[in-house]
């Protein structure tokens, strides 16, 4: 474009300069709940670095993967997991239907809110509980179900629904990495299926990028419609070093950046770190006012190797309670 | 926008006629090599009618899912699947480091070129052959293999690599979809990791897209630096029933387009047929001179089943003889 007034040439600069203004604006408000502080800092940083065409670090738009652990690091996972606070639901939902469960356990114990038996029951107990809710019915169905108790069901403790137990900061650096080329994904040790009916409308990531656990499925012709049927077997533990192997199956490319809470997101952090550049991040719950602290010895999240390992490698640690302006986004009701 | 001259309106009427034009054209020539029959108009037809805004058939483009199957739908499956070709390869190319197979089957009647023991050693001598080619090694390094053996292979019949035996009326397909809208995917029953390290730039489809067989892989460290280890134990069988899981698996969404080749795509089609609005489409091999003709008898890529329901539900078949113009692409050599 030639410029051929000096009228035009001021008018001009002024728009340019507005765009640079705008531009810079945008940046800095890209993540308004952070604080100023190291975290924040390293992250734009990492940005610039990766999308500087031309520059030493950049990276093409195609391989900008960015993946996120779920509990603990976008949502609340105290005072424990909302999948289990689901399943504990639904178990007493389904109990008229089961009068066996009045004397067998651990059914017996939940339906009597007898937590400590519950949880004594170990593994094997909650798999018996996870069979009895998760499975036995088409994908379709559980969809429909899970969807009805998000609608209904609060959190005990902030008394709003959990699609709203949602740490603001992070949702704002989901769109700014979006809205820097990345494609987001979640890689949760949490169902597949119990995050999808949501994690569009909640964090606007699709179904097509949630990778997660899973119990394994059949297809049949029910009525003459086809359905697939959810089995009281596991297919993928999607955990610890499940992180890096679920990644490989689902993405294909290893993730240039990696955001965790606990020790279950370790290996894929260490994943991400074996390729340059990379980002390594993880969410350390230090805000028992706005929220919870816990890490090392905490049941449900425990932080404690990855904390070492972050500390040693130079990973960012974000503190919540220093480095977060807000937790929750406005309650919407 | 106020038109205030008539010759304002007369070169707006002008412009606007230009793009309704070069629409129309882009429209009529996004199938070159396909000629103007049935297949062709129904599948233009079902384009038009889900991306017409506001339109009783409208799909947003979030759900504008198509599968292809790859063996036979996009590429050349005889005389035998090209993996089977490359795991054969394979043996003999490790043969140096296995004097153990100059006496073990099917190992031995591989090296001899004796094809009719191999196949007759059935699922478990394939099996052997897979494990021994396929695994013990990380994931990187079994792409690197792949890359290397594409690069020199060639197709016996056709005399050209592999990834030059693509249909090119599908790959205008899956340029057509796109420039739609549609996130194309393959759902084959092939390794998922046989076909990442080339489906990018042979069929425009990222790795993230790419559905299909896959073996256990297990995080390591290795000499300080994490990998995924290629086991001998099946993980995943996408193919016949499997093809609709591994696609809520991977998709999570149903299709509302599917494109297979054989009775190993039927349940993929009738997964995506119980959905409305779909476009199901059978690829059928009829040309024994410019391809090769085959169908309810062969032991590769069997159409059979698929066929009578294609016919019963009024499925799309593509008569590769008479639709298709061209079959391949020009020789890139």
């Amino acid at each position: 474009m030639k410029l051929r007034t000096t009228a035009f040439k001021a008018a001009y600069a002024a728009f340019a300069f507005t765009l640079v203004a705008v531009s810079a604006i945008a940046q800095s408000d890209a993540l308004p709940s952070w604080n100023d502080t190291g975290a924040k800092k390293a992250i734009v940083d990492f940005v610039d670095r990766v999308t500087e065409m031309g520059g030493p670090d950049f990276v093409p738009v195609d391989d900008r993967i960015a993946t996120f652990d779920n509990d603990g690091t976008l949502w609340v996972e105290q005072p424990f997991y909302t999948q289990i606070a689901f399943a504990f639901d639904r178990v007493k939902a389904l109990a008229p239907q089961h009068p066996e469960w009045n004397t067998e356990q651990p059914f017996k114990a939940l339906l009597e809110n007898d937590q400590k038996t519950v949880l004594a029951s170990g593994e094997a107990g909650i798999m018996k509980i996870i069979a009895a809710t998760h499975t036995g019915m088409t994908t379709d169905e559980f969809a429909e179900v899970v969807g009805q108790w998000l609608a209904t069901a609060r959190h005990p403790q902030f008394k709003r629904p959990y699609p709203e137990c949602v740490y603001k900061p992070m949702l704002e650096l989901l769109a700014y990495l979006r809205g820097n080329g990345f494609k987001t994904y979640i890689v949760s040790g949490g169902g597949v299926e119990f995050m999808r009916p949501w994690t569009q409308k909640v964090y606007g990531i699709p179904p097509e990028q949630i990778i997660g656990s899973s119990v394994k499925e059949k297809f049949q012709i029910r009525n003459g419609q086809p359905a697939l049927e959810r089995l009281p077997d596991v297919d993928f533990i999607d955990d610890g070093p499940g992180k890096p192997v679920g990644i490989n199956k689902f993405i294909g490319r290893k993730p240039i950046a990696a955001f965790g809470s606990s020790d279950g997101d370790q290996q894929m952090l260490e994943w991400t770190a074996s390729g340059k550049p990379s980002l390594m991040l993880i969410v350390r719950h230090t805000d028992g006012d706005r929220e919870y602290a816990y890490d090392r010895k905490s049941a449900v999240g425990r932080l404690d190797k990855a904390l070492d390992e972050a500390s040693a490698r130079g990973w960012i640690v974000v503190d919540m309670k220093k480095d977060w302006k807000s937790i929750f986004p406005p309650a919407n009701r």
